[in-house]
């Protein structure tokens, strides 16, 4: 089996998360990619951290070059942040035919030229799916599945501090500081959040954004930049008169003469799908020419989402260099069935029912009577309207009840004489 | 340049949406992948299309061997549906070596085990974003993206015509029929719409989204299937009194002893993202252990979503094909920056204005009549309480108006004695 070594730059929150990833999901990724990916070298200064690898037996370095210059690693992981000393490791690395996965937004926005025009000499490849909404699949979805789209505009909320924000404020009423210092203590905002609020966090993703998009460089001064410090509870509430709520959004549009690539807030309407993205989640909302409109929404951010973007970029270059296997990527176990489909009759769920009934004074408790012998409890009902002797409808929403259970009281009910219509069962689904 | 040829098996109308595409971007996907991607011949025996496709100048044929046996074809694109002969077309095509492209979800719902056996005993890969979704690209979301993620459950609101069906109803009033009536009539329903509104489509597509999520084979009669036939427009009305609208989902979960896969009817809360999928729009929701929740909505079906999935599955297979080309693949023009990033003064689009004023009876005449001068038009004022001579809020939203003249008119208003604050202005995005 072709093995891949990975090098690791920086053990931080998301460095660890995709240690964790990687050793869980060490069987899973062979037996889906035929494939052996192991991270071989770490490197990392801070002697907490050290410590921590060391006890996770991991060979790790406080000198960089032991792995941009180690010939046995093929991909290199930047998950060190900031400007300096990032670039120029990312740049040996390129140089020294390795290819590269980070999540490295600021960099990517500010200094991406260099770093992808590098790659593109040295025959090299740089992914940074976990530079952009964390989770979400949305540079994959730009650069492959939609590449024969020509992508008219995109609307981001990229930014989760600021969107949970925004959602504290319009939904509990509370003042920017307020909410600010909620996002804090849930670990939604840093202790220092101007990046994030500031719009300039955002203004690197969009611009990494709108150079897949556009298939362009675009200068990080060029883009216009405003964020959220200025609205007051006021204007979400005015805003709410109006029809709109406030989303800062991050905009790559074309337009006549160019394109407009902006950060700011935005009056959104309330029935538009971008309003109801709420608290730390990001979406991404494109319009291209062949698929129309699509919405792609998850977790932008934290320890496990992020590092799920850095894996599947890790095993994305994987498959590029062990060809062989790649064609076996769908390796769908045919024969076995590993986990059997379960039968109807074990589903947990609640229930609605319409009864459609004569108006009689029995007909609830009856009904009643029946489902309690199935141990189906009834949550709350609707019955409307009286037509004495004629058939109406009675509502009822169920607790929790087996679908066997279910059925078996149904069938009892709709043989009960006062019972004119088969009766209208709906599942409610807990998602 | 390595060119990549493609054998065509149906002229429908996803089949004239490929070859538009293919045609329409050519210079793009060649120069975005260093690939040329021809379409060389196509099979088609109806003879209206075979006289379109004369037209087009496209080398037709009726024997679908003169595409499985032509070695020079590379990858075939199968658009038939049904299941015979569309199979067998497709085995021949696997053991001829050739990679497969095809949209038939009920084939390989139904008979997918044949066909993924065959491809990986060939060397072959087959792609299939085009069966569920249409223009959204879940499968590869899926198989790439989240490959590092354990799925946990994914509900679809994967079947267009039922959506709109149920939307419908839910909005305008109006009973299943008229609601079908009108899908029809807009083209959003077929004549026999039995395979949509009975949920067999769904469960084709989920039947093939659990195989990928879960890893496993799904036997299509194991699947429980119930589709919106029964629903009436009360059942919609007393959902909406609990808090809950009904969508038909599609739903494949894991449960402690194995695997539920069913298609029905539910209620959903409000709240849910889900919940707001209207119209003919499609969503898939994903929980997965990594990426924690995750929604991924667009347009289902349709000539170009759909032929852009196809046409995004021919390029994953044309790089893995031309591979030393693959590794330029982020080709991105550094040097030429092709477009300009416009300034934010030729921004044109609506604004609301908080103004904090003292409550004079000249204010709102002064605003105004800057606003005109730089011919900005209000839409709408709120003012609200009146405390003599003390700052009070003016709310206002404009019509379209120049980001320039806002500015400019923003500079005079602020400086007029009565204004006390900085005057809050938010863009209004028309997205």
């Amino acid at each position: 089996m072709k093995k891949i070594n990975l090098g690791l730059l920086g053990f931080g929150t998301i460095g660890s998360g995709v240690l964790r990833v990687l050793r869980k999901k060490a069987a899973l990724l062979e037996n889906k990619l035929g494939l052996r990916i192991s991270l071989k070298r770490v490197c990392e200064v801070n002697p907490v951290l050290v410590k921590k690898l060391r006890s996770k037996k991991v060979d790790v370095c406080n000198n960089a070059d032991r792995i941009l210059e180690d010939p046995q690693i093929d991909i290199v992981i930047e998950l060190i942040g900031g400007i300096h000393p990032a670039k120029e490791y990312i740049l040996k690395a390129l140089r020294n035919k390795k290819h590269v996965v980070t999540a490295n937004k600021a960099l990517l926005a500010e200094e991406g030229e260099d770093i992808f025009k590098t790659a593109k000499e040295n025959g090299v490849d740089v992914y940074f799916e976990a530079s952009v909404g964390g989770g979400i699949p949305i540079i994959r979805s730009l650069r492959e599945g939609l590449i024969a789209n020509k992508i008219e505009s995109i609307y981001g909320i990229i930014n989760g501090t600021s969107n949970y924000i925004l959602t504290r404020m319009s939904e509990s009423g509370c003042d920017f500081k307020s909410a600010l210092k909620e996002a804090q203590k849930r670990g939604y905002a840093e202790k220092n959040p101007h990046f994030d609020i500031s719009g300039i966090d955002c203004a690197h993703k969009i611009a990494i954004l709108a150079r897949i998009c556009f298939n362009q460089a675009v200068k990080f001064k060029d883009i216009y930049i405003e964020g959220i410090n200025d609205i007051e509870l006021s204007d979400l509430n005015y805003a709410q008169e109006f029809g709109f709520c406030i989303k800062l959004l991050a905009i790559a549009k074309k337009a006549k003469d160019g394109l407009q690539i902006r950060v700011h807030p935005c009056l959104v309407p309330k029935g538009h799908v971008l309003a109801n993205v709420r608290s730390v989640y990001n979406a991404v909302f494109i319009k291209a020419d062949l698929i129309g409109k699509a919405l792609l929404q998850g977790e932008g951010a934290g320890q496990l989402p992020t590092a799920s973007a850095v894996v599947g970029d890790v095993i994305s270059i994987s498959q590029k260099i062990g060809l062989e296997s790649q064609m076996d990527f769908l390796k769908i176990k045919g024969s076995n069935l590993s986990k059997k489909i379960l039968s109807m009759d074990q589903l947990n769920t609640r229930y609605y029912f319409r009864f459609t009934a004569l108006d009689k004074p029995e007909v609830l408790s009856k009904i009643s009577r029946i489902l309690g012998k199935f141990k189906i409890s009834i949550y709350s009902v609707i019955q409307k309207g009286r037509r004495q002797s004629q058939a109406v409808p009675i509502v009822m929403m169920t607790h929790e009840a087996r679908e066997k259970d279910i059925c078996k009281a149904l069938a009892q009910i709709n043989k009960l004489s006062f019972i004119k219509k088969k009766t209208v069962a709906i599942r409610v689904e807990g998602i």
